[in-house]
């Protein structure tokens, strides 16, 4: 798949300090095949116009392509309803609406909040900001000594019975394990809690359904599946959005505005004041049809095995700890070097093109959990190759040992 | 300057409905130039990655650009700093901001925050939900007999003591009129109130200096000023900024996180959670180097010229009610006309290529006012032509004869 669809990326055909670039950094954010640059300037060249509003050819025309884009989202993690799907600029904004709506509105003194150690900062904040102004509790899943969620801790916490929330990744951006959200979202409604899953790591590279997962809430973002900056999505049930206050006022969000008060309007439009990102939705409708066009299994399929093989190959050093589980992973991998900085060799990675991103990938309370300060990450996505991946060992390999460090193979754990 | 530069926007050159498109809806979302939409492409098959986070040359090329554009809208816009610019998704989230994180801190039971009857729905309905959840009060000022923005009466107001903030527009949306926004804040100052400016229809189109017009707060949209959608931006003083408590949490916006609480970092990321909307700020550098370029003076002066060309021509008619004053206006006409519905107006010339926005224009409150519904409008930027002018006029003759109602020229009043 790789081979044939890389070609579709502009970006990946440049050099960087006269290297050819090898990006590894799609957790961060991924590129844009053709298909999305072309639906952006096709946009902006014919039917750019303001939505929902006019009477003229343009604005019908950008209203159609804008809302086209929501039933192809909605058809991508198999929403129930075309409604449930609200525009965001991003899965933070996401996560923050509930947040806002949701939480100041049904949170009170005393009620928790369940998030798990492996979250991403989007998935902490807001949650600490909501406790902040409802006096209610943040508590957190840990790690299994495995390195994954402990639903087990889960459950310790849904049985002290003062759970309203669970807030959980679907994929970690860090430990790449895919967490079991339907047996999350299974022990949360025996609770009676909701659950809010943020599936940035998932939605892109693996078949998602909202439904099968049990999901109360589904937020992600679209630069990281091929589409533009500027949008995400929220996803929530209908009766449920529909219960929740107002979060932003100002157009496009009213039915009707008199000086002293106003009445609004139903879903999806009620929770997206003014104008919307509306070439970004649509080129992000470009960009869901391009995924379809592959098949999300398929895309999860090669994901998988170039995935494994970089697992395989980093995980071969002694000197290496690549963090998280060693099966059921996404295609990513934040590690360490004994005695090498993260930085430092990012650093030295970037000088022979490779993009590798260094840091705590916005997961400061995980890296804390796990001893260190960062780590380095790779990230994959459907366009890379093996070969990357083994340019990439390559570069590391001789960085590593510009940086005083020789990799050497790992012994086998002598078998009983 | 229009005949020169409208060559440079793509979506003017094409006919709708088999006759040369005139777009006439500015207001609602302006066109786009080759510039920007070159902007667009070229950080997605270039540069295109995450900001502030990487230590790989994709990501340090991509935060320099998108940190550029900051310089450029705090030049245009005469910022005293950088940091004093925030992005938004557009201006209806920036007014939210202000009203989540300044409103709720600062606001309580019986303080009064000032709107005009004339606002657009994004500054009034914010305002509302603030006065719900605060006990907050909201008051209006109304028009003057000649349709302007009463100073008289916003002076009464203030008198009563208890205003905290008030909220204006620096050009209406519909009555085209220039408020007299330096006269506004030194009055509001003098009584210990803030000043929020919707600067929507006035950054696109002339000079602002944010210190000259005393503003504390001022917000605009990208998309209205040859920009992309999905960004506009906040400007608020630094003191004031920098006393706001965070709105928006996640990555980004954070100094540290820890399982139970946070710290945040400073001016102006503290109030951007998550990925921003990247290539959309690129390319609004873009617009405003254009715009720069052709110096906002020479873009004031010709849609003064062609502004006030519209608008004797409509008031030219006998059965034209043009709304807002004769003088001092935007490049914009808001009006009826007798016997005649505004949508099936917009209807008829929009089969000839013609694009006028009918309606309410997010300003019901400013309709009921003017003891109608909606009107039509036709809004002017820079590349319109005396030739378009023309054409829509000729069209609205024709058009208005079909719908059974014909224009005869209005007779002079007779002078004393």
């Amino acid at each position: 798949m790789a081979e044939t669809e890389r070609a579709r990326f502009p970006t990946l055909h440049q050099t960087v300090n006269d290297h050819p670039l090898v990006y590894l950094d799609s957790a961060a954010t991924s590129q844009k095949p053709d298909v999305v640059l072309d639906a952006l300037t096709s946009y902006y060249s014919t039917i750019n116009s303001n939505v929902h509003r006019g009477a003229h050819s343009l604005s019908a025309a950008a209203t159609e392509a804008f809302e086209a884009a929501r039933d192809a989202v909605a058809d991508l993690i198999r929403a129930p309803s075309r409604a449930e799907v609200i525009w965001t600029r991003n899965a933070s904004e996401a996560i923050n609406l509930v947040a806002w709506s949701w939480g100041t509105a049904n949170l009170g003194p005393g009620d928790e909040i369940v998030v798990s150690v492996m979250e991403h900062h989007s998935n902490l904040v807001p949650w600490q900001l909501l406790a902040e102004r409802t006096g209610a509790v943040v508590r957190a899943v840990p790690l299994t000594a495995g390195q994954e969620y402990d639903v087990g801790a889960l459950q310790t916490l849904l049985d002290g019975g003062k759970v309203k929330l669970v807030a959980c990744s679907h994929v970690s951006n860090v430990l790449a394990c895919v967490n079991p959200v339907a047996d999350i979202t299974a022990a949360a409604h025996a609770a009676g809690a909701l659950v809010l899953v943020d599936a940035c790591q998932s939605v892109p590279h693996m078949p998602v359904d909202v439904t099968a997962l049990g999901a109360d809430w589904l937020v992600a973002s679209a630069h990281k599946m091929c589409g533009p900056t500027g949008v995400g999505f929220l996803w929530g049930r209908t009766e449920l959005l529909n219960a929740m206050p107002p979060f932003l006022g100002g157009g496009e969000m009213i039915q009707d505005v008199f000086l002293d008060h106003s009445t609004y309007t139903g879903l999806p439009h009620k929770f997206e004041a003014g104008t919307p990102a509306i070439a970004e939705v649509v080129a992000l409708g470009a960009a869901v049809d391009y995924l379809n066009g592959l098949g999300m299994p398929t895309v999860a399929a090669w994901e998988a095995e170039l995935g494994a093989y970089l697992y395989d190959r980093l995980t071969a050093f002694a000197q290496v700890t690549v963090y998280g589980p060693p099966t059921h992973r996404a295609a990513l991998c934040a590690f360490n070097i004994e005695g090498v900085h993260p930085s430092d060799l990012a650093t030295f990675l970037d000088l022979e093109g490779i993009a590798v991103r260094a840091g705590h990938h916005c997961a400061q309370p995980l890296h804390r959990e796990l001893g260190v300060d960062g780590s380095a990450r790779a990230s994959l996505y459907l366009y890379n190759t093996r070969a990357e991946v083994d340019a990439f060992v390559d570069a590391l390999v001789a960085a590593t040992e510009l940086l005083g460090v020789t990799l050497t193979p790992r012994v086998p754990a002598a078998s009983a």
